[in-house]
């Protein structure tokens, strides 16, 4: 997997870590969202402006392989990438990494589905669709 | 203080817990509500409903006072009464006890302010209002 | 999938709602650990008393597959069973479903590694590892 | 109110909103907690070393005054300071704001027993109790 831009970064919450010792399991997804958020930044696109015109990106799948825990106060960075986009459905792929040596904590998946805001599916048109779709090619074409 | 009606009941979550062993201080809140949405219900109001007529209770200020911690998968009882109400205003106060041995965990107070869905002040009127009302003057004649 | 016993359930919070009006994607996780914990407990096992024993189901994988959204104030019921338990690992499977009229919102599953309190892997022995065991071949033997 | 140092920043996750379409009124004692493990961290202290060395600051109370909502992906910087710490106990202040144009989003306090791993009330003492109490003699100076 190749990162297409700088990763996100955040340092783990003592909210975010449960009694175990370590960040509770269902944070990694929050830390997901922080991923793809931050990657569309820096494909030039604001989920919230996204989201104003009328497009939310309604989750239909989520998976993530926890490899090692991620503890209190470690700061972590997230590798994002759009490994698919059509004009319904657009897939991230993430890999979770610790920031202080680089170790992979988790990597997953994520799977979209383009909807208007009465959650029913819509097609994304004009810049949006193009800037996803080309995140992708770029993608393909450097394998 | 005295409360309007049944408890709601809910045991501490694995999520709630954090590292310390013990549930997380900002998830009392997140009881606080549940609390308050039960109450409401017990005096005839769905808070869904509220906010589909478009009275959304917009919090203007929270407290708590943490005695004892809650633990996880203990059960904990939430005891909410309406301690003020006006047509702008709703004020409700809390007393959290885990349901083993009565033992009181917390206790706090929640601010409120009526507004409309873009979060303007707006008066609540017809049967919210009337309900909210009765419920501290019922609370008053108790005392 | 057959569930193995009642299913836990839950009325979706406030807390739990984002901006797009429906449960938060991460939610189901959380969940799916309160479908866990009430499967255990109904095979008589408390999973507290499983950590006071020194075995933590450190979870290996997280997968989710989103079908309908889950509102606010919805009753959500979650069934559960075990789908796969060795001395080393256990897989729970899951289906959350709308209690008001059945309809499923969500499947999943998670894996979960048996580790000590350092999170090194560790053998399930004894009553544990018995009642998981059993409760696939039971499930086994209903299909 | 004079912060000690450097604002805390972070920005509203997605998870962090709910149905009203702002953020969830128990994440302000989240961001706290951002805040003021950023304080100490500026103040020379980690509190995932105080915690090693077997000192933990319970929470006693907790208080939140909501004057303006946070939205998503608004940037927000939370200002800390110790308004008073002795062996026992220690207070912390906290002003949010919105970072675009500093807005006053909350305001709030947080109060915290120094307990040992048990959750006993313990004396902090040494370095720890040092740092705190300068930085609160510092402040009174200031003014």
């Amino acid at each position: 997997m190749e990162p297409c831009g700088q990763p996100a970064r955040l340092t783990v919450r003592y909210a975010e870590t449960d009694q175990m010792g370590v960040a509770y399991y269902a944070n990694y997804l929050v830390w997901m969202e922080v991923g793809r958020v931050e990657l569309l930044k820096q494909l030039g696109l604001r989920y919230r402006d996204l989201e104003r015109e009328g497009y939310l990106l309604a989750v239909a799948e989520a998976h993530c392989r926890y490899r090692q825990p991620a503890r209190y106060d470690e700061e972590v960075e997230i590798e994002t990438r759009v490994s698919r986009a059509t004009a319904r459905l657009v897939q991230f792929e993430y890999r979770i990494r610790r920031a202080g040596d680089g170790a992979i904590l988790a990597t997953g998946y994520t799977k979209h589905v383009i909807c208007d805001r009465e959650l029913r599916p819509k097609r994304l048109e004009g810049k949006y669709a193009r800037v996803l779709v080309e995140a992708t090619e770029e993608e393909a074409g450097r394998l």
